[in-house]
């Protein structure tokens, strides 16, 4: 059977996240009920990258799916899945790859972002956060540049997972200004555990108003423990951004 | 009585535009509510800097209004103006100014910006509007340079209008491209027609897919009438970002 990897983007606002579940909007059933329209007859079921938070956005997602035949025309098919789709979840390419490539296992790293506005800004609201006060940027940095030095994330990790480790290779993690105003964390991992993007960025933001230093930061780290370190922020914020194979 | 300027920035997405109309919501009459229960019991009407169309955006509006006792703390209203209004809606400042300053009246130049996104992008789609072909932006610029030549603009102009005449100085008019991927078409005028930038980014569009050339943009300048010109571009793509007095 063929093998085709899918890059899409959505604005997760009305999701449940990526993952179909019962009785939930999600992205996968809305992406799998078009994939059946617009290769009908065939079904096929798409396998995401990973699994995105109710909320969360991806501004460039990969996911796969078989078909028994091959398809003939992938332009014309991106195209149709297009027009059936939903303005808030766009197709971007389609394309056969060797079927031993999965989207989610043969992943090797991820970037996310995470915005920021630091006023009001109704046409961004959607996508970015606003906190309540002026963030120290410089500290927040020092704080994330720890991130680097250490592999076990148990601290930002959701409890009671099956994951078998907590280990991750963050290999950046920073925070910069873009040029329409939003500040933006920028963070590449290997894998990332459930909720840990933004369970870091609430405890960076909690570097960021004075309560936490760097050094707090990074003994949270070392902890070990989900309790020592803040609540996650927002889902809004966040937006899953590249993916490499 | 004390006059006060007030900047604000909106969605246009839920609004009839700026201006209050019978049984339509508007941004206008959304804000007279927000600022009589600001400053109770001064109940002040807040006059715009020009009407947005329904759908249309702001980066940047400017609005004034009077009170009958000045304003201790502005920067305690705008506080509070922001907990009263809703998301999409936001105050940046609030000054007190001369009395005889009009925001309207007294305003020497506006600029918009229409953004388009060149694919399908789920997360931008409630502020760019994307074209149904690949724009030539060459031709484009081209076409627009002619409108800082010209003053009459009545091929853009909305019929049967009140106005005494249809001319403006358009000091720039021109497209780039954005680090986000967006291409945005500045202009910049003394004063702007109703439904002007859309008509022109209509006609421009054509000129963008080869249907007109820039020759032919110029002599439906030159025609001063409103039907040689194309269809209005759609308002989700258009938002006023500048005033300046």
């Amino acid at each position: 059977m063929p093998r085709y990897f899918l890059t899409l983007s959505y604005d997760g606002t009305a999701y449940c996240g990526w993952q179909t579940q019962p009785n939930a909007p999600t992205v996968q059933a809305v992406m799998d009920d078009a994939l059946s329209k617009a290769l009908r007859p065939e079904r096929p079921y798409i396998v995401g990258c990973g699994r995105t938070d109710t909320g969360v956005h991806a501004d460039y997602f990969v996911a796969h799916f078989d078909t028994i035949e091959p398809i003939a025309e992938t332009d014309k098919t991106t195209f149709k899945l297009n027009a059936i789709l939903p303005p808030d979840i766009a197709v971007h390419s389609l394309r056969e790859v060797d079927p031993t490539l999965h989207s989610r296992f043969s992943a090797r790293r991820r970037t996310y972002n995470y915005r920021l506005s630091l006023d009001k800004r109704p046409l961004v609201r959607h996508i970015a956060y606003r906190p309540y006060f002026l963030p120290d940027f410089d500290s927040m940095n020092e704080a994330a540049a720890r991130l680097l030095r250490h592999r076990d994330f148990t601290s930002f990790s959701r409890l009671h997972t099956q994951t078998k480790t907590n280990d991750c290779i963050v290999d950046e993690a920073f925070w910069s200004e873009q040029p329409d105003g939003l500040w933006v964390f920028t963070i590449s991992a290997n894998r990332f555990l459930r909720n840990m993007v933004r369970a870091i960025v609430g405890t960076l933001l909690d570097v960021g108003r004075g309560r936490l230093t760097p050094d707090d930061f990074e003994a949270i780290i070392l902890a070990r423990d989900r309790s020592k370190a803040s609540s996650s922020a927002p889902a809004r914020g966040l937006s899953l951004t590249n993916v490499s194979y």
